[in-house]
């Protein structure tokens, strides 16, 4: 009788593994041979969940794109988190502050420059962050609403001013400037736009 | 006797090649044999202007470098302009809005991904950036003690919230914003910064 095999699980090790060979040695290392030395499995186990290295790298977006998402609700309570605390989480979880933002940031930026020459990647890589800034739209939306931010804004623009605050994570991982200074940036950005 | 040979003009012109295959195929793609062919000269007379594939991506990013400078210097009016409009100048020739500007965006993040595996590329981007944050931080010092920003900003924050506008750069290159959205965002910025 075959054994019963955790298909998720053993594709998100997989991912991890992946993360780990672009963290070490960037991006044009992780194909599928050294994935799978990295995994410790085979190559032709590694083509059982992953036929082609781009459906490998499609499936490592996105788990990180989830990881992300989960590390910003774990660090969230639903009852009590103002708008300006929900964004404030979202960007720092997108900087390099920590070693998993870290791995994920990378990997975000490693991704769009291999999605400008491939068309399913792009595709996919663009849609990801259309609902990211659909995501930040709505509560800066919800905060004019509210009051919470001067209705003079255009929600639009501060959409994209906020998403542009990731434009940090060069200075960061370069050590142009320090994390602290990163989130000083973040927060009088923040500050500034939630003034009523 | 040999022929006279104009070693920088040769070396910018592998430069440009260089950029033509990043841009095409990725960092990736850039070896010494491909690039080689791209110029149009043998392996051999590439190694005569750069023995190693990182004398010429060090090479190629310097070069970048200077041609961004110079197309702010060349869009300036040393004379006429102001501190807001030099900063604008300097974001936008930062930004994925036109073919050259494109190029070196491109080049720029990957060169900053290369150099998290790679000691010496890793000093060199990070040399870069801390000079183009210095001349930032310059204006917008000059800027405060002129009143023409408020005196309640800390000069370094501001810094470091222009240079992050360069995380725009994404988003346009992945379509999910327009170029005229993209310089809205960057003017709203420099107007609310350039607020007595």
């Amino acid at each position: 009788m075959p054994k019963q095999v955790d298909h998720p699980e053993r594709r998100a090790m997989i991912a991890l593994a992946l993360w780990r060979v672009v963290d070490r040695q960037g991006w044009s290392a992780a194909t599928m041979r050294t994935v799978a030395q990295e995994a410790n499995v085979s190559l032709g186990q590694l083509q059982h969940y992953f036929r082609t290295r781009q459906e490998m790298l499609t499936f490592a977006m996105s788990y990180a794109a989830e990881q992300t998402a989960d590390r910003v609700a774990r660090r969230l309570d639903a009852r009590a988190d103002s708008p300006h605390d929900i964004l404030r989480t979202a960007v720092t979880e997108l900087l390099p502050l920590q070693p998993e933002s870290r791995a994920t940031s990378r990997l975000n930026a490693a991704f769009v420059l291999e999605a400008l020459h491939d068309s399913a990647l792009r595709q996919q890589a663009g849609q990801g962050l259309r609902d990211g800034r659909a995501q930040v739209a709505e509560l800066i939306r919800a905060s004019i609403s509210a009051g919470l931010i001067s209705s003079d804004r255009d929600p639009d623009v501060e959409t994209d001013r906020v998403i542009a605050l990731t434009g940090l994570a060069p200075l960061i991982e370069l050590d142009v400037i320090t994390p602290e200074a990163a989130l000083a940036a973040v927060d009088r950005h923040l500050d500034d736009l939630f003034t009523p």
